[in-house]
């Protein structure tokens, strides 16, 4: 059994990139509360198209305030980029850790970038080559890993492909995406364990959507087969506005919940994680999926 | 892997118990839509105090309309007894497949039928005796099987001397349940483990719920981990009256989905249990948890 798991918090990010945006002081607000949990990595942003994704249009600003936050916690703060010119921004902004999103499907990268799957591979060496001249890790999130909105299901081939085309070009992590919330556990284990040989030492995350119900639970088998990383956001925040369907991230207090009683370490507490979703939903001013923010706790022993 | 899996829907008896009650014609629409999901199982109902559980007070009045379903369905219909006064009376409403829980926290078992852990045990031998001359089979469920909400988390010893004292008296299947939904995968999976030597050739199932959002991922560990039966209840109706903050059950097309996905067979169909989903949505006049009732299939390849 996987002793410790790495739970990186997406909710400033992938949860409020389909909301309405906010101003930055609920964003610090939400990343105060996030930060109570004890997460040592947090997504804060994207330097994507403030046109595209307005609620992220704030990138910028939102960057300037993580200095001071990064000396007060043990935490790594990373900006997902869409682009060559993205990850320049956020290296400006003094982002030290990125990640860049190829999809697996031509279907969703065409309506997520205006490229196609090729094409976006063909740029990880650039957005290496920039994250690391400028002090910063790149992580490769290969997207609709399973299927796709457009397509359906995504060729395994293609995302091994992609993976082997990211460690190539010197990726210092690797994730898959199921970006459309449609995974089961019987296909996470098949495909992680056919990226294992191609990752190798490579960090191995993976990114669920609950839409069906089955997020927890592809979850757990990506750690039983070796992943070592799980994004989650608090309150279960979030969704992905290119693709159709999609819905809240696994909630990050739930996910502690369920590895926490498997005998899997983190680093969140779990009322903490409990109490940020609660600002999460006041932040955003409507319900969250959330579990544990509706039942709470079980009675420890 | 396990081939197959036998889903046991019991949205007509654990989904209804909480519900104000329904007439018998609307159980019987719903107990139609079930029967077309091509499901082998279904728990109907319980003879337990009409007083107690009055949605389920027309027990008798329903089994009456069984035969006939029974002649044109490929299925097995069972009823929840509560002592041998419910076992004999649901042999003679024509019961051939009954289920007798006994809860390993002496909290719980107080609250739900008045008597100690060892008093319900104790009369396993009575119960299973009426079952068998009756020319039933019976079951035996054991509730609270890792916390009780009342007494805190169960020693699982509790839970293997239950299964190991209804072995001893000829029970026919052994089942555990997660009454409050509290479970995790790792703690499924290292009960199932001690209870896999104990209950040896029987048929060994599991009943969850979704409280706490690890409901799918607890059914998958317990598959994983040797379980081949589970309840599951169609949009996830259902809860515990005598159980303080257990919510709906597994959502049988959630389940569906999540096992056809990983290459695990049931007998059921999706697109017909979406379809009584929505009819237990109807028939309560309420929304329920369902994911699949919202999401859909997603697209196949």
């Amino acid at each position: 059994m996987i002793p410790h798991v790495t739970i990186r918090e997406v909710s400033l990010r992938d949860g409020l990139q389909i909301e309405a945006p906010i101003p930055l002081s609920a964003k610090l607000d939400l990343l105060d509360a996030v930060l109570a949990t004890g997460v040592r990595e947090i997504e804060v942003t994207a330097f994507v198209s403030p046109s595209k994704v307005p609620a992220l249009a704030d990138a910028a600003e939102l960057a300037a305030e993580l200095p001071r936050l990064r000396d007060a916690h043990d935490v790594e703060f990373s900006a997902l980029v869409a682009g060559p010119g993205g990850a320049a921004r956020a290296i400006a902004a003094g982002l030290t850790s990125l990640e860049y999103v190829v999809s697996a499907a031509d279907g969703h990268s065409q309506a997520n970038v205006g490229r196609s799957t090729s094409d976006s591979t063909h740029l990880i060496a650039d957005i290496a080559r920039i994250a690391h001249e400028g002090g910063a890790t790149i992580e490769v999130i290969i997207a609709t890993a399973w299927d796709c909105p457009f397509d359906g299901p995504t060729d395994p081939a293609r995302v091994l492909d992609i993976a082997s085309a990211a460690v190539e070009v010197g990726a210092d992590r690797i994730a898959i995406a199921d970006t459309i919330g449609t995974t089961t556990p019987g296909r996470v284990t098949r495909l992680v364990e056919a990226l294992r040989p191609i990752v190798a030492d490579l960090p191995l995350g993976a990114h669920f959507h609950d839409t069906r119900g089955a997020g927890l639970a592809s979850a757990w088998a990506a750690v039983t087969a070796g992943v070592t990383r799980l994004d989650a956001s608090v309150g279960g925040l979030g969704g992905c506005p290119f693709a159709p369907g999609a819905s809240g991230n696994i909630a990050t207090e739930d996910l502690v919940y369920l590895l926490r009683d498997s005998d899997v370490h983190t680093d969140l507490d779990l009322e903490a994680a409990i109490h940020a979703a609660g600002v999460a939903r006041s932040v955003v001013g409507h319900d969250l999926p959330s579990a544990l923010l509706r039942a709470g706790d079980r009675i420890l022993g």
